[in-house]
């Protein structure tokens, strides 16, 4: 209740305004125009003098401009993103203008198929036209304009909210200083397809739907249920289903025998079903759904790389491993575009259990993601510095990153020339990069499988990928970075020729480290006692090491002479000292930093 | 076409018969009773004079009894398995006397909700009794006995099917001797329970399904084909969905901005309904997926592993990488409640994209699994003998598996008593536990993660169960191995401590081999060559050896003593030679098998 939150927004207002008035109708992608156009929305905050502070959310299917707070002190639950919008929250309505609009299409406000349509006085039902999300996002920018938006720091939208997100970064790039898309997808899957086509089926076979006009009668609530039903099983990961419901039944411990709702899952649904159609216009159901079928950059740009070209934002893509309706994969096509076209693009695969709907229960992880981007996005300087700690960063200390030994940072620093670009994969917190972005004001791309760790990097503003470098880099186009930095790796991936060969590729000069081997402490444990070696940089029994590959400074020689790769630099080291290795480097040296090419 | 088929058992005629008389009506789970009862049957091939060779198959929620052949001329398609089902098929009918019947509840000739109820003279409708797959296997049951089958060699069946196959080897043990369950559950998820709930939704919200009593007048078809369309999706793969539609539309390029089905997946999904309803009863649908839902071996029986105890059955438990509607961890769980009792189960998890619909479009890897098992189960020892080539085995022959070297055999062989219980992780094909077998009189399970190897397994008639040891084996009680082996693969585990302490804990004994990375060529290499060593027992490059771990014998005794396990034997070896290393073991041997225990 509104009272008992005091991180809430409080009492809000959903207003409405005009933005298309009847004189001069609104062209649609699908040919036809449209006339006249209101849209509701809600602000949450005040706009900066400087008009830098606006947020733009899109909502997805089901949802509305209602974001946060309470329309009306007896509303028991509030808007349908709290969780996320409000004083203090991650979408901080302290320090953000926060703005969202009902779509267009939509049914709470916005015109749709359930507005009049004035050349029959009588709701439009299916004579109101075809929209696409183009068209939506189209409808927004007329109304931010209208309210004295001239720009937003960062639109962001979850599911078909996503899409919407994508299409404003398209059409508007300077409009839009960065781009937050969750668990969304540049077109649907097939089976997500399916999944519309079958909902809307079971409305079109309502008979209470009456070719769309069933304003003054029943509405085809039976049919719009069911697709929501369809729907709610999509949303949730099995996982989930089975923690919430299980095989539980409503009422007893025996089967009643009979067709009625048995199973508590089935209760649920009925109850989803049963919500749904008293807030919902089946109508608006239609529409919406198909304007998600529509939505396909590829096909509308020739392709997804074309789509992205214009593009300006900073993107920030999120999914989590547990959506089935739009997976990772989808998310990941999306970074792969970007990262083609050389865009500033994050990326982050949240691990939860909660599937598709987790944009809606994850305000942990979720939200510090968006808050430590936005806030990047806005200061990009003071993120950068205020992590790596200027004031006592010790260029000569060692750094241990859990599980892995990173060769002396400074050494790598000391070879990257400024104003270069730079991948670092496996760039851990992002510390490298951070300095050398400060220091020579490179170019910086990370690449990193932890979560927390990539969380750190989207802290410092830096762009990082979320990924396993053992599944290559195929997006990245060939010696599209001047350094790629593969440190204290080879010696941990499954196939380290496959990792090498393609960091080669994409790299003017790649720097690899590594630990030595044949370090003679290694070469006289073995000899003397018989046993894997134990060292300073070999630092763990042979049955809990990372290491799963054992290699000397001979060994990388010949590997890479095997691979046809100059060695421009081989830099022999102890193990804390920056000065290398003179003498007998193979014997003497617990590590190795190389500097090689492949032309 | 039937003459263009020269592998079809041909014409065949489905034939009905009475199994209960209305003066005996069947009591039923659900407390009620139902008469008469027909059913409706297929048979191909002949009964064998001792009647050993009767293959009943079940079939699945939309089959029936007509499973192979054609029953007219002018059928265009054959029965819905006839790929597996014919002359010199995977279920051979020139061997094997094969039989299907439409199970309780269907409506194809079987009584059904459709059949007329004598107390009211019009069909049953939804004052039909409430089945489950308990009542269908127990109708099955008397058929078979009225056609004169006394026992059944094997039970197939895919999906609902394999419910059915599962509750005949729990309720006749003695009937059946082996069950082949495939896609199948030990009960269905609340996800899926969701979409049965969903589809019956539809039908129920047909204004056409008028109470269930619609066979004078028009069928409540719209509600039934949306109840199929939603199986369909869950039938196919994503993968599948989008190789065999994709985002194609049906008939333009260019979207046509109406509600019409567009897309390729729409008029399949809209063909796919309509042909449902042509051949299908809405009633049957309800009852079927009842039953489906109410199957629940765990509440049947208190617990899985309850279930099976009775069992006498050989099982081979089949699921499929892609199946997200049956998904293969279901499959797990009833292979692990059988491995908890100790039974004859093999498991293979067929990689392959078709999703749950695999099993009707498999015919290779299934249909060979499906015929050697049910040749092995007929013919134990041929098949043990044939494959393991008593003729020439040569018992000092060093045997290569693809990837690694296996430690010479005879010498484990020779280590392992007879009469006892032995469990091979990472058996490959099988040749040492066939050897064992044959000379030992052992009881043999076989663990093996790769599909090739698990196939060569089940045609030597061995248990084998396809798994990756790195993931435990939970399911397996303490000490429930006289030995275990562990043949040079502990080198090659992410994690050695957590395989070598679970075999430890279920085998009484572990034999375990590895190569000794501290043998004096690979010490020498190290010493004056400073690379990593290459020698007989570690023939790779740094960069591609599937060992991932490095340990000498010294390193091996070390680790037992901290893991608290003892050493029974240790036997360094020679790379090919039996006689073990007398002198300097750590440095002489390139290979040791140990025989270790824990208590």
């Amino acid at each position: 209740m509104v009272n008992e939150d005091k991180n809430s927004v409080g009492i809000v207002e959903t207003r409405t305004i005009r933005v298309i008035e009847p004189a001069n109708p609104l062209p649609l992608v699908s040919g036809k125009t449209l006339a006249p156009i209101d849209v509701a929305y809600e602000t949450y905050g005040t706009l900066s003098k400087s008009g830098d502070n606006t947020i733009l959310i899109c909502h997805a299917l089901s949802g509305n401009a209602h974001v946060a707070g309470y329309n009306s002190p007896k509303d028991e639950k509030p808007g349908w993103w709290d969780i996320m919008v409000g004083p203090g929250k991650a979408i901080d309505t302290n320090k953000y203008f926060v703005v969202c609009s009902n779509f267009l299409g939509g049914c709470s406000g916005t015109t749709g198929p359930c507005s009049i349509n004035p050349s029959t006085a009588k709701p439009y039902g299916l004579t109101f036209p075809i929209i696409t999300i183009t068209d939506m996002v189209r409808v927004q920018k007329l109304w931010l304009e209208k309210i004295g938006v001239k720009n937003v720091l960062a639109v962001i939208g979850g599911s078909m909210g996503g899409m919407q997100v994508l299409q404003w970064a398209i059409d508007y790039p300077d409009f839009v200083k960065s781009a937050i898309v969750i668990a969304a997808s540049p077109r649907l899957s097939t089976q997500s397809i399916a999944f519309d086509a079958v909902g809307r089926n079971a409305i079109l076979a309502d008979p209470n739907f009456a070719g769309g006009q069933y304003h003054d009668q029943d509405a085809p609530d039976r049919g719009l249920a069911i697709a929501r039903m369809i729907g709610h099983i999509t949303y949730l990961s099995e996982h989930t289903m089975h923690k919430k419901f299980g095989r539980t039944l409503r009422a007893s411990e025996n089967y009643k025998y009979d067709f009625n709702s048995e199973f508590a899952v089935e209760t649920y649904l009925d109850y989803q079903g049963q919500r749904f159609v008293e807030r919902f216009d089946a109508n608006s159901y239609l529409y919406i759904t198909k304007a998600m079928d529509y939505f396909d950059l590829k096909k509308d740009y020739g392709s997804l790389t074309g789509a992205f070209e214009k593009a300006i934002s900073r993107f920030l893509i999120v999914s989590f491993t547990s959506d089935w309706l739009f997976p990772p994969a989808q998310s990941k096509e999306l970074v792969d575009a970007l990262l083609a076209n050389g865009k500033d693009v994050s990326y982050c695969n949240i691990n939860t259990p909660y599937g598709h709907d987790a944009f809606l229960l994850e305000p942990d992880t979720l939200g510090n993601l968006i808050n430590d981007f936005i806030h990047a996005t806005r200061h990009p300087q003071e993120a950068l510095a205020a992590q790596a700690c200027l004031a006592d960063r010790d260029r000569t200390k060692k750094v241990t990153m859990p599980g892995r030994a990173r060769v002396d940072y400074a050494l790598i620093e000391s070879l990257i020339k400024p104003n270069t670009s730079v991948l670092d994969t496996g760039c851990g917190d992002g510390e490298l990069l951070a300095n050398l972005m400060l220091d020579k004001n490179i170019t910086a791309k990370g690449i990193e499988l932890d979560e927390k760790l990539v969380l750190a990097c989207v802290k410092r503003g830096i762009p990082i990928i979320q990924h396993d470098i053992e599944l290559g880099l195929a997006n990245c186009s060939d010696k599209s970075f001047d350094y790629v930095i593969l440190s204290q790796t080879v010696q941990t991936v499954k196939d380290p020729e496959k990792v090498f060969s393609e960091v080669l590729r994409i790299g003017k000069k790649v720097i690899v480290s590594f630990p030595n081997f044949a370090y003679w402490k290694a070469r006289c444990q073995l000899l003397l006692s018989g046993k894997a070696p134990i060292t300073g940089e070999l630092p763990f029994h042979w049955y809990n090491s990372p290491n799963i590959h054992f290699l000397s400074l001979k060994d990388f020689d010949s590997f890479c002479e095997k691979l046809g790769v100059t060695i421009e630099k081989r830099i022999p080291l102890h193990k804390n000292r920056l000065s290398p290795v003179k003498l007998a480097a193979n014997f003497f040296a617990e590590q190795a930093v190389y500097v090689t090419s492949r032309p």
